[in-house]
This record gives structure tokens, sequence and C-alpha cells, in this order.
């Protein structure tokens, strides 16, 4: 059974203690299973307090975070190379010590928009540092999930088949593609084929709507992706990512756009989020077994 | 607010004082508003035990049903009228000792496979008798629904255009529209449109997936219906109806091609359903509250 | 490539040398490869003629018919079987002698309203019956197409699946199974899914739309439906089937249940299914490239 | 009847006569009845070739560009703000000098990527500015088309009711909201609904597919946009966009993101995408006239 989790952004978008204290039992009060930490600045980030809410509030934790431009490992950079390698094995240690089990998001390359096409060997060292990097993750049983986003938030992994070449080039059995609806529904040409496609390979999952507001309110065809999950046999992790101009704050407002005011209440948007996600993984499991309920007398 | 029930049928084909008590207390226990009883022989409805039932579960009731061949009044055959005009008068009155508000279903025609087109006068004296029912009716404020259903079931109103049609022949306030999303994915070219131009018009609304089995697991576009169902400031009840062969039973397996066990488990069925409604009811109710967040600083 | 057809009725309700001649001249006009014959009657069907007209035309015909209840191989009655054996080994007679490849629609069953689930020991019959016809059809290398139909048009085969599954119980590599998007539409949990999991199976199929007028002005998907044919590697006949009651006339009328006028024009009707088909083909044909055009530098 | 073009970047990345001559000429091949052009610096734009290719080919010619970040009319900074109403109405008279009827585009920002919320004061001054070019362009007949693109593409419009705001707050006759579906996918909560509301106020519209590439080919649903523009009684322009890394170019590349090649063969896009837009926008009309022809008899 896939375990449940929630953004981190959809209750705070910082993670001091006071904010991590908030943010944890939080999730946990609306019944989600893990919640998704995004720390901005992992040098900020206390571990220990972290570690210690996870377990009185009775809930797991996943990491996702993005490169800056500044530690992009896909840019034949030496030194920013050296800044990005570091900040990953960083995030390991970070996740281990919070008892996390996954890290997520854009690790191969920078987070935000890119004005020119990546280069084939900025390809290739990033995916040798991420290779030594899984390496060091797999010591705690840790996956990387590297996020197939949208064009305006990276160049190079844009569609699952992309993230799918991309793992099979690291060749680790702990590096495995994070796919997220809101990406999907730019760039995948059929957002149920490419789940399906993609199968063993998917290691993280991203629920959310075309707008990043409330779950089954925009345009994207969440039931096709929750049938292809099922088709697909995924089940790991799914988080459901959603995003306000209320509050994401700076620098996250920025890159992602977040200009609009989607929602006011993250507990009510949260509460909801599960409740459909529920309904329509049942459903999508019902359609599974309609198959055998059929046979001929 | 929309009340929200499921149609007796996902619980009990009859409805003897054991079928009735127990379809009653487990539409209550899922937590529906209210449960849809269709009798296919009131003369054997036991009007006083379903009152007290009702009472004790905290629930509402509704009827549907549709008139026999027998008991067609838009066959232009004077006998068949005469026992159709008596059956709706007859549920009427088990609608109105019961406490129930509306009753809906094939109330115009026979319910069933016709083999030959309507005609103007079988139509103009349908409307006629519902106009009578319907006066009758009103005095204990019960609304009429018509079904709007799939041109296997009947041969007059199968498109919610024409169910509007027959609403404003029969021209009585309270003789509204009854759709229904599985009839509608064979009938309508648009069912999201047809939805928002019934408008005011409807009167009860059943929903339901494509093989009539898990809410979300057939070929629906549940997420547009319920969307139109906003956009048309629809506030009536919502039942869920669905049938499998391990419940249904004759004739209403016959009528309704019922060949298929597409559930096993009724409460399974149903309190998905209405987790399933909620959740895209809620949606549905974002969609509209966007635009008044979304205008320019 | 998949050859594109269109079915008689969208040009006349019967096939008299007049009718045939115009019907086939009018398919070759708006463009398609081929016409489906639809004889109600074998009997009055005049082979040299239709197949000199088709000659002339320089189109190809398939045929299709649906077993009257009096002819019902799956009743367990022989004298019903005796019957239906003999027309459907008339059925092979007259698609060989017209140069037709293929013959598809309800050929394991009454074509019409059951009112009774179908027996374990009919369906064996059936299937021992079609086997023998199979024979017959391989030597002129016919295919035999079971259409899968809604729960109102036969009591056996309402999916795929069940398709499928009398295909193997036949077992005779010229019986296929023969899907047809309004039918699944109405019985299939997910219709990508479907044809993707038929595959191999799949030996014809029908598009139209869920009120059976214009290709594109309903509400099946029919752009899964094309993407899923793709997927599954589909590269049979394609054929356009619709019906308005300015043409179809008794006793399909009744059968079928076409109440409403959907068109008027059927040379328009058909001409834009064409074109339409063609447009979602391709753009389907694309979907598939896409993958291949997106690997990583 | 709308009249249908296509986008200048299917063809070529600049407008030298070379380039002009060959876009205009392929354009008219392919059946379009206006091609969109799309001049990065109106000051190297050939006025008298371009009117005399147009003439030549019998097509018309509609204009699109954005605001660079220098002549960003929303930034409240008096250099950008002259340069971009300079540039404004030299677009007006390119436009009038080629006989060109409307102008489209980013009109009312700076094109592109965003890293802070708009102002109020910037996006007053913005429709002050838009008033004065709508005078100029009145005088020759040009309306003026507010592109609502999604948010890595301005912070400013964003939702089709937000297009119809800014419409309202410059109150000019000929400024209207320019709709592109591409963007509609990912900021709309509804797109037909979005369409049908915006109504009057549509003044252009753009098709394309969620990845820019083969329309019908990525997860936009189309049908519900043809339906939808058909329901609001949208007559005016409907352009076709799609980018390929084979074409595109730099700066657009950058600024779309344009990573991967979409589509090799511009001429085999264009032709498939007109026939897919008159397959849609038929099939469309037919879903307005089925409610006429189903009247009750």
């Amino acid at each position: 059974m896939n375990k449940l989790g929630v953004h981190a952004y959809v209750w705070e978008h910082g993670w001091s203690r006071e904010q991590a204290t908030r943010a944890i039992s939080r999730t946990a009060e609306a019944g989600f299973d893990f919640i998704e930490a995004s720390p901005m600045d992992p040098s900020t980030f206390d571990r220990a307090h972290t570690a210690k809410a996870l377990e009185a509030a009775g809930i797991g934790v996943t990491f996702s975070f993005g490169l800056g431009f500044e530690a992009d490992i896909s840019s034949c950079d030496p030194e920013k190379e050296k800044r990005g390698r570091a900040l990953l094995f960083e995030q390991v240690g970070l996740c281990r010590d919070c008892g996390g089990t996954s890290i997520a998001g854009i690790l191969y390359s920078g987070f935000g928009k890119y004005y020119t096409q990546p280069t084939a060997e900025g390809i290739r060292r990033s995916a040798d540092i991420l290779r030594d990097v899984a390496e060091e993750a797999a010591k705690s049983d840790i996956i990387l999930g590297l996020e197939v986003v949208n064009r305006y938030e990276t160049n190079i992994l844009n569609t699952a088949a992309q993230g799918v070449e991309m793992c099979q080039r690291i060749d680790a059995p702990n590096v495995k593609v994070h796919l997220d609806v809101y990406h999907m529904n730019i760039e995948e040409s059929d957002m149920a084929s490419a789940i399906v496609d993609a199968g063993p390979y998917i290691g993280y999952f991203h629920t959310g709507d075309s707008h990043r507001g409330y779950l089954g309110s925009g345009s994207i065809d969440l039931q096709s992706a929750f049938r292809a999950l099922v088709r697909a046999k995924y089940e790991g992790p799914i988080t459901f990512e959603s995003f306000s101009s209320r509050v994401v704050g700076q620098p996250l407002e920025g890159i992602l756009g977040i200009w609009r005011n989607l929602w006011e209440d993250g507990f009510d948007l949260a509460t909801h989020a599960l409740m459909y996600t529920r309904a329509q993984l049942k459903a999508a499991q019902e359609v599974e077994r309609q198959a055998a309920r059929s046979r001929l007398p």
C-alpha cells in the first residue's frame, strides 16, 4: 500500500523549530503517513528536533530539494560541481539523521529557469556525481528520486522517459525517477502511458493540480494518473504538493512563479487532498479488479 | 448544501420489513443523509415501519420507480393510462406517508425497451396525467423528478433538453428533471453543458459510473459532472446508484441488463462513493472560488 | 496502415441493387477504403451486383450482422442453433462471393435485449458452432470478429476481456475480437487499457460516438481510444458507424433504440468522420514517436 | 466562420526576405487563411516585401510579440515605459502597413520569467499606455490581444478572468483577450468555463498542445476547448502555434525553454494541425446543433 504524504510548504515556508513542530503535528492531525520536508538551507535544519517531533507525531519523513545554480552539477564548472556534491552528501546525512527514506527533487541540475540547452558532457558529469551520492545514500537505505520537471524548472529531465534514461546511465539500484503530475501535464504526450512505461523505475510520486491549488480543481486528468500508478504496480510514497502566495515566500515564490492566492487554509486543502487521493486510488484499484469479476460463466 | 443519498439496491433487492430495516440502518451507518427507496410493488410496502425505521436511523428518504408497460401513460391506451395514473397517485401517498420529499424515475412512460417511436399524442397525454399527479404531490411538498434515461430504457426522454421541454409542457413548479450521469454518458453530446443548460429545472440527480459499478471506476467524466452541478448552482439531492448481479435480482436484472458482478460488498461500495462524491464536490466548489481569488492587484 | 471504412447505414437502410450502388459509390466518393455491408436478410443480397459495384468503385467490403433470437446459437435450443449455424455459413459464402475479408458483429448470440443471464452451456455450444464456422471461413481467408456490445444488445460479450476469453475458448486463428467504442464507453472500466490488453486479439474496430451521431460530438474519449489502438499496434480495419432516425428504419431502429435525428446528411457526416479519424490517428502516432525524439543528449 | 492561421515559427525563426517569402508561401500552400508573424526585431522587418508576398499568396496576416524586460511597461521605470510605448506604436504601424488586423501577445509586461510579484501601480501604468496604443490602433481597425500566459512567462495575466479584468481597466473596444490553450492548460481551473466566461472579450485564440508539439499529441483537452469556443460564439482568428528545437533558435528557445525536438517537418505538422482543427471545430458545432435536433415530437 502506498504511504501518503504532504509537502511541508502546505503548512510553512520555513523549518525553524516552531515551524517544524507545527508542520509535523498538522501533518499527523490531517491523517497523512509522512511529511515531505524541503529545506532550502540544510545548515539551519535542526535534525534532532525534527527527529523527535516526527517520533512524537508518529509519522515518517521524506526530503526534497533542488540544487541552486551556484551548485549546478550539470554545469561542467568544477567549483559548482564541488558545491553541489557537498550539498547532496549533506542532504543524505540530514535525511539519515531524521530517519528519512528518500531524497527527491531536482538533484541533477540547477532548479530554475535555464536559457540554453544542456550539454552531453554536463549530463555525464551530473550522472557521475549522483552515482557517488547514491552509493553513500545506499548505506542508509535512502533512495534518490530524480524529479522530472517542466521546461521552466530544468533543461535536462522534462519527461519520464528521460528520467528513466538518466537512471540507467547512473545505474544504481537506489536511484529512481520522481514523477509529478503538475510537470507531466505540461511535458508528457500521454501521462498514463508515461507512468506505465516508467513502471519499476518510479521511486517517488507527487500529486497536485495544474495551477498547484486544490487537488482536482485544475486541468490535470488525475483519474488517469491514479489508474496508471495502480497499473504500473507502484507501491511507493505519494505526496501532495501545493503552493499558494499566502504561504510560499521567497525565493520559492520567484522560482516557481507563485503569483496567485490559490488557497487560504492549508489544513482544509490538505485534508481534502487526502480524501481525494484515497477516493481516486480505491477507484483505480477497482478498475483492475473488474477484469477478474467479469469472466464468462 | 446538497444532501447525499444512496439507492436502496446497493443494499437489498426488496423492501420487506427486514430488508427495509437493514437498508436504512446501513445507509445511516455509511454516513448518507437519505436513502432512495425504489419499491417495485408499492402494495407490499409497509409505510409505518419504514417511517419508524427512518426516524430511528435519523435519515431522510426519497422514492423512485418506473412505470411498467401495462401502466404506460404514454401509450394512448385508456386502460394503461388508468393503471399508470393510479400507481402514480399511490406513490405520492407512499412518499407522503414516509416523510419523503421527491419521487423520481421513469414516471412518464414505460420503463424498459421500446421497439417503436413515441407519438406526439402519447407524450401529450402523459404530460396531462403528470400535471394532475403534480397537483396532488404539491399538497405534500413533493417534487416529481422526470428521469432522463438512455434509449434502451425509454423512447421519450433521452436528453436533458427533452426533459426540460417536458417540464415546460407540464408546467407545474414541482415537476423537475431528474438527471443521471450513467444515462447522460450515453445520450448527451456534452454532459457538462447539458447540466448547466438544464440549470434550475434540475430537481434530482443520480451519480454512478458507466458500467454501474464503483464510482470513478468507469468511463464517465465525473469531474466535469460535479463542476457543472456547482456551476448550475444545483443544491438538491445527489444519490449514488449502482447495480451488481450479486444483489439486483429480477425483474430489474432483466430490464437493466445487469449480467456482471460489479461488486461484492455494498458497504465498501457505498462508503467509497460517499468519500468520492465529497472529494469531487469540494474540488468543484474550489473551481468556482478560484476566480474570486485571482483578481489583479 | 489501418484501412478506413464506413457502415452502410450511413447511406441506406437496405441493400437493394439501387441502394447498394448508391452506398458503394458514396463510400468511394467520400474517400473510404471499404464499406461495411450489414445485410439484415442475406437471401435478398445480390452478390454479383455487389461485387461488380465494389470493383467499379475501387473499394473493399466487410460484413457485419447480428443473429436474430430465432437463430440464437447460445440458446441451447437445437432448432435455433441449426438456423444460426446455417445463417453463419451463409454469411461466409456471401462474404467470400463479394471478395470480403471479415464478418463482424453479434455472431455468438441473439442481437438484442435479453432478460435473463446467459448459461455456461449456451456459451459452450455457441463456441462449438463458431469453431466450425471459423473453419469454413478460414478457407476463404475470412476473419470472424466477435463484437463486444453493451448489456442491452447481448447478455454474453460485454467487455473486451470477455471477448478475448471467448476467442480463447473457440481457439481458431481467424476468430478475433471486434471492439466498438460506443459499447466500450458503457461497459469498460478503462477503454484504453481494455484495448491495449486485448492487443493482438483485436480483429475489427468500430468508431462512433456515445449517442451514435457525429464523431467527436458525444462523450467518448476518442483521443484515448486512438492512442490505445496505436499502442496496441492494431493495423486492421477501422469502421465508422452511426445511426440517425432519418435513415435507419425498422427493425434496426427498434433494436438499437434510434429515437432521435442525430444527423440529416450522411455524406457530411461520413466525410467529417474520415477527416476526424485521420487527424486523431496521426496525432496518436505522434505520441508514440515523441519518446524516440526526447532522448537525452 | 473562424479564420485559421499558423504561427511563423512553424516555418522559420526569422523574417528576412527569404524567410518571409518561404513562410508565407508555405502557409498558403498548407491551406491556412493567414500567417501570424512574430517579429523579434521590428526594425529589420521589410513591410513592403511582406505586404507583397502576402498578396501574392492570397493570405492575411496577424502579428504577435512580447515586450522585452528593457521595455517593460509594467515596471514603473519611465525609461522602460518609454521604450515599451515606442515599440507598441511601432508594431501598430508595422501591422497597418502589412494589412494586418490584430496584434497579439504579451503587450502589457515583459515576456519571460519574473521573480517578484507585479505591483498595482505597474499594472495601472501598463493599462494607461495600452489605452493610448489602442487609440492609435483603432485608427487602422487593429485589435490588440492581451495574451494570457503561464506563470513562467509573465507575472500579470495568468488567467482568462485576469485578462478580462485588464480589458475592463483599459476600457477600449479594440482591446481584447488573447487566449492560448497551452497556457490555459497550466493556469485555468476549468478551461472550458474560462473560455465561455471570457466570451465576447476573446479577440484572438492560440491552439497547440501541452508540450507545444503536434496538435492532439499532448495532454490538453482540445475537444473541450473547441466546444467552449463554439459555445462562446467566438468567430475570430484561431492560430496554431508550435515550437521545436529544430527551428526555434535563440532567444525564443531560451525564454520558452524549447529543449526538445518535438517535430522535424513543419509542413507535416501544420497540415495535420489544420485538419485536426477543422475536424474538432465541426464536431463542436454539431454539439450545438444536437439540441435543436432532439426536440420532442
